[in-house]
């Protein structure tokens, strides 16, 4: 509505198994306002992997060096290899007014909560511990040892939900995207967003 | 979503000639959990005007006992008749899970803001200061005197705009109901409102 509005970035989280990867490709093909954030990662790009479109791949050292120059939102250490989320390509998006989604698990989600007020932020809640179960296990690929796991820390990611703004049920996958659909149309009707729109009243 | 949830309270403000009542109307036709709030009044019924349905018509004394109460959200008096919010009709219809929108002028709503944390705030705003002038020139009831009187409150009110949660643009009446539905939507996604759906999931 307004000229050179900044995008909002927006945090989605929730359990191993709620389906952000889904709703997110799903909701990516449905806004053009909408970008997903990339990761930077030591890790080696595994086959079909581009750099800047699955990934930023980084050196230890050129990884350490962005951690000394306060560039992440968040990162952590993983079987080894660093991953994290830069700002510096986040703040070029929300510059040229595209909202910026970050997929994230629920300690990161933290960590970026803490750092920046000014997001968005959004749990993705599954209907039942029985259908994330259920989900786990259709994939097909995961050991009963993980799938317990997961479901332990899925339990226990549920009681960290009151640190969010908003709560998407994903019961079905076009209504979670709707749902959010209409989260990012509201908060773009917060005064802190319609404030130079307003003005121009003047 | 989830049972017993209770309703939200939303406060509709902005200048004499935005389209409040226009926009209600049409709201209040789309949304069956949705009411609006009655005022008290210690003016006469005009013809045609019903007891709880415009206005809950009290005499003086008793106006000034539920003021003594402390029953009203905001009051004030208007050549000579008092013009409250009543509280009691107004918790009983968020008990049961209705939404409740306050149409109020500006002042008001800042004193029922000042009262209350847990409201929806929108502000609706007009494309321009002209085209605020042609509707209110436009209803042909009004004289110059109060035209101008109301275009320079208008400005006025424009100033407050930072006190509102959400700021809707009425260029076109189904579009800012649209808006509107689509904040009352967002705003039942909420933590604090999907808290007892989510805890079913444990």
């Amino acid at each position: 509505m307004s000229k050179n509005k900044e995008g909002m970035l927006i945090v989605l989280s929730g359990p191993s198994g709620s389906g952000k990867g889904t709703i997110i490709k799903s909701l990516l093909e449905q806004r053009k306002d909408t970008v997903l954030s990339i990761s930077m990662t030591t890790r080696d790009p595994r086959f079909g992997e581009q750099e800047g479109v699955h990934y930023f791949f980084r050196t230890r050292e050129e990884f350490e060096q962005t951690i000394a120059n306060d560039g992440f939102l968040e990162y952590a250490e993983y079987n080894g290899n660093y991953y994290g989320t830069p700002i510096a390509p986040i703040q070029r998006w929300l510059y040229e007014g595209k909202n910026v989604i970050l997929e994230i698990e629920v300690q990161g989600a933290e960590k970026v909560m803490d750092k920046r007020e000014d997001l968005v932020s959004i749990f993705l809640a599954v209907p039942s511990m029985e259908e994330l179960e259920h989900r786990l296990r259709g994939r097909g690929t995961e050991t009963d040892e993980v799938i317990e796991r997961r479901l332990a820390a899925a339990q226990q990611e549920l009681t960290r939900v009151f640190r969010y703004q908003y709560v998407v049920l994903n019961d079905e996958v076009e209504q979670a995207v709707a749902r959010i659909n209409t989260i990012i149309d509201a908060e773009n009707l917060r005064y802190s967003r319609m404030e130079n729109t307003v003005l121009e009243v003047k």
